[in-house]
């Protein structure tokens, strides 16, 4: 065996977050869908595997199958993008890809780009192996502030600083704070970055995932000045597994992505079924049905909390996946995080979702976990959040 | 519109050689299969997505599905793997996945890696798009020219130079050649790249489709340094559409580049689909299928060009999609793609198979084209051998 010299940028990869669970442990932890709510999609799939498979089994056009990019492009027009179109559409393996190939494009070594604190935990690594210096900007229950963005931004500018290559941000439901943006804020973050010419990559995952209320418009349909990056999914609106995204951007940057998407085009065959099951109309009952039951899954995680443990507090949120929890003093969440792997129950520490460890006003990384409701039971939430109330007395009692 | 300040790496990324067929254009250009040799995969995609879809439609393990890894485990261990294990297998969105993980994993701006010349051509951008220098070596009937690759390497080191950090190879009916590399390369080149601390990268996707003959052993079976990185794909042995393939490396490589995998994991429906059908028993008999019409392929497409074109010379392959066309000194490549445009037959010039237009021995790139004939019918091979010697006689004529 050779000694190998593995790239700089790799040696520097973190080993991504991953609790590695016990037979019975209850998972807090990751965003899986629910069991019950994955449909069956064996009909669609044996269509699309036998008499289509002329398409299917074949490589694929690389920006993705016409269909699918056309079904795309008029959901996101009915979700209030005005010059929603197939051909600003890019079909990806997974909005995972869609961000690594947005970063290919746009960032080189040493660029710096905005996220808020805390952020999406997946992609913290995926932005430092290109090398981006990640400058954070807190957040509060309005989404980012947007007015120390500005600060920050005027500041860097007065130092002769380079501005950022785009700001990325989770406006709907909020990965891990559940904060949703508010429309005062998205109008004000597209202003600051429009003038300033810097992109903003919306990742939106759970927008449709509402248990109340109205939805608030998309950064990418208040988009006049073509400066959003809009990140789709189905992995939360049909099945994670079917790996399925989109890009939405400019015709431009579309045909850009598709020549370094370097993977001979998407699985033709999970696009096939995608298009099938949303045009077949079974899409909005399935929506529904994942709305009711998620806001339930909520609900039972919230009426648990309260009952067993004191002394931590959390907002609301009124969609999406997850719960983010500020602790009590005395409680470290990474400390708790281990507790509760003891006890049966894996939970996310909150430092593994800011890109430093430095305290961003009052979100100090250690004073938060997540807790997912989405792919537990409702028995087990119950069971879990019992399971976590036993790791905060073990804290309490050791310390 | 905003000014977009693309990464310098792909601003240089050259656009993707694909060739915008007509309506009724024959395709000698792509290595697309055969469409009637594509298997009906109707019942036991069914299966997957509808009984198994707690399995198949949430988030994969990263490192693949372990049936997965485990047949592949095996299948390499009978082509004569000897440590072949599942912990050694990484499962990839297809082979080019596979390739861009490796240079993550392996490279930093500025070092070399080396390919034959000619090489596979959508391989050059990938490794140019990680900044490497291409180090071109030439290939003869033999394969690799492993001696000339020895004096480079000696040359580079006499001058204090750093070593390339991996060689990539296709050393079974190479692509755009046709060439199996003989034991006595194989062997050479282990040794040399043992010796010298240099990483193998094998791109083996033609390997089981051979007309004539035994297999030679692959370089991952001669491998006692556990210097080789070998790629797999089911695209050739059962659909390219499914995007499934492979990596197999050392455990501490194959942990890496899970690591680095930035996808969630590949679909485990496609891979839950070919792992069903590689168990079932089927794959055996479609191999053979496959086999049996690509060398009929083959066969035809020698025929119609002895018969309709005079003045080329080319190997007649074992196995593999391609032949490797040596033109008449009176035929430009470029010209030649061109006017078979026009005449409505697509092949792909040399030109674009090669790192850098540098003669390499015989081999000027704008003396060859490569024709696949594993798409196009046996009628559209007869008709498309006759279009190309039209656009032969056309470049004759306006002379």
């Amino acid at each position: 065996m050779q000694t190998i010299a593995f790239s700089r940028g790799v040696t520097a990869l973190p080993v991504p977050a991953t609790v590695p669970a016990t037979a019975d442990a209850i998972a807090f932890e990751s965003g899986l869908a629910c069991p019950d709510l994955l449909p069956d999609l064996g009909e669609i799939a044996a269509e699309a595997a036998s008499r289509r498979r002329s398409e299917t089994l074949q490589y694929g056009p690389r920006p993705g199958l016409p269909d699918l990019r056309g079904w795309i492009a008029q959901y996101m027009k009915e979700d209030g993008v005005p010059n929603s179109a197939a051909e600003r559409v890019l079909v990806v393996n997974g909005a995972k890809q869609g961000l690594e190939l947005l970063c290919r494009l746009l960032l080189d070594e040493g660029d710096s780009i905005v996220v808020t604190a805390p952020t999406y935990f997946t992609a913290i690594p995926i932005f430092r192996s290109f090398g981006a210096r990640l400058i954070q900007i807190a957040q509060d229950n309005d989404g980012l502030v947007v007015d120390e963005l500005k600060d920050r931004l005027d500041h860097l500018s007065s130092r002769g600083g380079s501005m950022p290559k785009f700001v990325y941000d989770v406006p709907d439901f909020h990965n891990p704070t559940g904060v949703t943006m508010s429309y005062a804020r998205r109008k004000a973050l597209l202003e600051i970055c429009a003038q300033r010419n810097i992109m903003i990559v919306e990742d939106s995952p759970y927008r449709k995932i509402r248990f109340e209320g109205d939805s608030l418009p998309s950064l990418k349909a208040l988009d006049t000045a073509d400066i959003v990056l809009a990140l789709g999914t189905f992995s939360k609106l049909v099945a994670p597994g079917l790996r399925v995204g989109w890009i939405s951007a400019t015709p431009e940057i579309v045909k850009r992505l598709a020549q370094i998407k370097a993977d001979a085009g998407s699985c033709p065959l999970t696009q096939r079924i995608i298009t099938e099951f949303c045009k077949s109309g079974r899409l909005g009952n399935h929506v529904a049905n994942v709305r009711r039951a998620y806001g339930e899954h909520r609900d039972r995680m919230v009426a648990a909390l309260r009952r067993s443990i004191d002394g931590i507090s959390f907002s609301i949120p009124t969609g999406g996946y997850y719960l983010w929890i500020k602790l009590p003093e005395y409680i470290d969440a990474d400390d708790l995080e281990r507790r509760a792997h003891d006890e049966g129950v894996a939970v996310l520490s909150g430092t593994r979702f800011f890109a430093s460890s430095e305290v961003m006003n009052n979100a100090a990384p250690s004073r938060y976990v997540r807790l997912a409701y989405s792919f537990a039971t409702l028995e087990q939430i119950d069971e879990g959040v019992e399971r976590l109330a036993r790791a905060f007395k073990a804290i309490v009692r050791d310390s």
